[in-house]
């Protein structure tokens, strides 16, 4: 007997690699939930609710390429559709299953739970839609079609794509031909792509004076060791922009720094602006990524390799390749010893006249407690724009949601990420403030027996809103008083490492621990109410050019 | 000089009686922000998350009849989606309040933060819009118009309204005269009216065997007193269906309990079903509403007034509204003695052989505890099944999420319906599953120095779903394990009475507690993995009338 529709599509996300189910269970979303729990391929992963099993999605998405999540119809796939958004903004792809209805209860327009009482079953779906670089209704007969399709424009836009099952046709046998299943790869237009590669031969060959900016979209398509690769055989130094940062390594020789426009790092700007040319490779201009639009690249001199074309000097080499364009360009260009010029960590960390923990204390010596290949998930706020300036080990990953920038994403993001490479060391960073809105997904970790590092950073408030708005004091900048440091013990974890810190010494003895046990670590660490990182000052002064023009 | 576009939309909401405003505060919301803070007419309540801001928004409009919300672009909305639509199910008036960018960052098209990088700025606006029953992008030419029609919109129809304000436009002056703002009254066409009542007169004026089902939209339209003063000046009995519990008293003598058709009370299915008339007021047969379509009421003794229209014998009479057919009628039914039954409750609570807490011991038990006037949050589930069937004392408000059924309503919610009447005392009741959702927002309670009982049924995962599912003990309806009632305290309440029950003594000692002290009160109560409310039950006896037709 053929599989059952849920059993197809589960068995070709297994084929992709996905292993890990997140979601919240749901009444609608018996027959996916059974199917996962009763095959011995899948595991259910069940978070407190579905924003955090979204945003838990999207942070193992961004280690392992894609990530499924499940979902009940109205109430559940609603909670989850801001992490969604995300994803779809930052190119990820989720495989989102969404439990519906059977369809004799949806035709018969029935006044059932999880409806807005109006008969009407095709608005959720119409809302998911437009989050969703695909989406559909499987039914036995379109099932085994729609899933190649759905799957490849996944993998084609890393986007989020939204699987509606009606309950009764999700156990139902699928009705197609399921064999020569093979998704079709994308081929260049020849004539363009030996345009565009000339055209970018044409200019590089000659210069000694250039910057790649190798850009997050090259991650997110798969080719960062290709672009490292390209990168190595051409001698081409490289800076990043801040939703950028760690997609190649930090401790190569070629590499030259965080470029942040005119806020920060003034002599990494130097050099990028300074270049003769400027390779971007799937590099995005936006305001966190340009130093709230300081950056100034003069177009005649900018060359972007974008996943389906190429821009050179506002021109558009369209329906070519990035993949095709790099294995051309590694080729053509050879190796040469290109104008450098040293990277710059964050120095030595300042002590400070009481011992209280100043941010110039704080980053530098959050640097030096990293070690190769750790995986640092950084909240949106100030806690992110300290540490994007340090330099990292060999192998660390630098995650934050840059563009969506949505508050709250990095708690679960970071127990998505602990769970897709347990064997790796996870450290999340966060303000207090944003920790709030999605704290309880913390007892997954315990759940899950991961031992993660947690670092909240306490100043009594959003610190990130203080500094960019009129009135810092508003009331509207203010918390309810947690007890941060106790929460893993409420919350199940019965032998994490917890400490509150407010001065040098206790920070650093906790961090030498954390360093040190075997088990989880969640460190409350205590600030001035306006300790912030460089570039948080550096839009506080700016803040017109973020917010009107 | 003229109000700002945000300080004319706060004064008319400040008019309608809105003292309060939800939200979590996120850069492109600041004006409204400050308007909020430095104006003195409103308070601003910053939530942990926009989706536990939203349910207290909720929660609070079913106390107070309408509610604000406050929520950034993109992120900030979308967050809150999900309770929107259950406030838009439930036919509660939320003014949600969108900080958008500036007019000039939206026409650049930029990439700026909490956008999806694509340049468009409509997307969640035309998302929002599904989900309100107005909605509207202010500006200093439109705002005053615009603001009466949301106004007025919101009041009809008693559903959210959304009102985008891109922040440049919040702080200019308004360009409209804002002379005679008044809110049009509908009035019903007489003709109808007069036909229509004359209808209901002719069948039920020689009836003794009536029963009045009062439904929830009387009260969410602001007629609970009216049918109340109906009922009493006509002596008609009535029942209740569970979305509709409490909206009248139940300490009344013409009330004969809860409907829930074959599912429960069998004596008051006899006396509905048997009625020669049942006249609805605002009634609504949804699934829950009716014991899975169980209830069985021939259309030709089904008189239904609802908000815009009467439905008699399945003939629609239209433009008519419930305010005026109630008027009318209370003119001309007189008073009788109609047949009636006699209410009945949970009785006894009964003991347990081990003294461990069993469902019959604990229902009957808290109805005992209940006191007049409080003010009942149940959560979806089991919890809310076993105590809609309790008895409640005079001016008892039982509140639940019975359509839209998002568990973790309940938690936010009863801080929105707490903070809205501070005075009365206040009992949450969940499932712990569904406390885990949005547990951050009981450190709001401490916060704003209220003071609720809350109740944590701990049975050890999803039991409704282990009910309704085919595979109980399937992994998804397994929870992480949590300590309870140690998380008040790291959520920073310093004082309360908190505890973890397991045994009938354990309970009986803390409820007498908890009715005592002078503080906030939260009680883990620990039962077996299958201690389920009769109704529960009964759902799961009768599950494949829920789920496929």
């Amino acid at each position: 007997m053929n599989n059952s529709v849920i059993e197809h599509l589960l068995s070709r996300l297994y084929d992709l690699g996905i292993r890990d189910i997140f979601g919240v269970a749901g009444d609608y979303a018996f027959p996916i939930e059974d199917a996962i729990c009763n095959g011995n391929s899948m595991r259910w992963i069940g978070n407190c609710n579905e924003l955090n099993a979204a945003y838990a999605a999207d942070g193992y998405a961004r280690i392992k390429g894609m990530a499924a999540l499940s979902t009940t119809f109205g109430v559940g796939e609603l909670s989850a559709i801001n992490a969604i958004a995300g994803s779809y903004a930052e190119n990820l792809p989720i495989f989102h299953l969404v439990g519906m209805p059977a369809s004799g209860v949806q035709k018969s327009k029935r006044l059932v739970h999880h409806t807005l009482g109006d008969g009407d079953f095709d608005v959720f779906y119409q809302l998911g839609q437009r989050l969703a670089c695909a989406h559909t209704i499987m039914t036995p007969e379109n099932c085994v079609t729609e899933t190649e399709r759905l799957i490849t424009c996944a993998l084609k836009e890393r986007r989020p794509v939204y699987i509606g099952l009606p309950s009764d046709y999700a156990l139902m046998p699928i009705q197609e031909n399921r064999d020569n299943l093979s998704l079709t790869k994308q081929k260049s237009n020849k004539e363009t792509l030996d345009k565009a590669v000339d055209a970018i031969k044409e200019k590089l060959i000659q210069s000694n004076n250039i910057c790649v900016l190798p850009g997050i979209l090259s991650k997110r398509l798969g080719f960062a060791d290709k672009v490292q690769s390209f990168i190595n055989k051409t001698g081409l130094p490289y800076a990043t922009m801040f939703m950028d940062k760690s997609i190649l390594s930090e401790s190569n020789p070629h590499y030259v720094g965080m470029y942040d426009g005119k806020l920060m790092t003034p002599k990494v700007r130097e050099f990028v602006e300074n270049s003769e040319y400027v390779l971007g490779i799937g590099a995005m201009m936006t305001d966190f990524n340009t130093g709230s639009f300081t950056a100034k690249i003069a177009p005649e001199k900018f060359i972007n390799i974008m996943p389906e074309h190429v821009e050179i000097d506002s021109t558009i080499y369209d329906s070519i390749y990035m993949e095709d364009v790099l294995s051309r360009l590694e080729l053509i260009l050879p190796y040469k010893d290109y104008n450098l010029i040293k990277v710059e960590g964050l120095g030595e960390p300042v002590l400070s006249d009481k011992g209280e923990i100043t941010a110039q204390y704080l980053y530098p010596c959050l640097e030096k407690f990293f070690q190769p290949n750790d995986i640092i998930i950084a909240e949106t706020g100030t806690s992110s724009m300290g540490l994007g300036f340090a330099l990292l080990p060999e192998g660390a990953q630098f995650h934050n949601q840059t563009l969506w920038g949505s508050i709250g994403w990095a708690t679960p993001a970071a127990f998505g990420a602990a769970l897709a490479v347990p064997e790796r060391r996870i450290i999340l960073i966060t303000g207090e403030g944003s920790h709030q809105l999605t704290v309880q997904e913390i007892s997954q970790f315990a759940r899950f027996g991961l031992k993660p590092i947690i670092l909240v950073l306490n100043n009594d408030g959003y610190l990130i809103e203080r500094l960019l708005c009129n009135y810092p004091e508003a009331y509207y900048n203010d918390l309810a008083q947690w007890n941060y440091h106790e929460l893993p013990k409420a919350f199940g974890a019965k032998d994490w490492y917890c400490e509150k810190v407010t001065t040098i010494g206790q920070l650093d003895n906790a961090l030498k621990t954390a360093g040190s046990v075997n088990t989880a670590s969640y460190i409350e660490i205590v600030t001035g109410r306006y300790e912030a990182s460089d570039l948080a000052q550096k839009l506080k002064e700016s803040k017109d050019s973020l917010y009107s023009f």
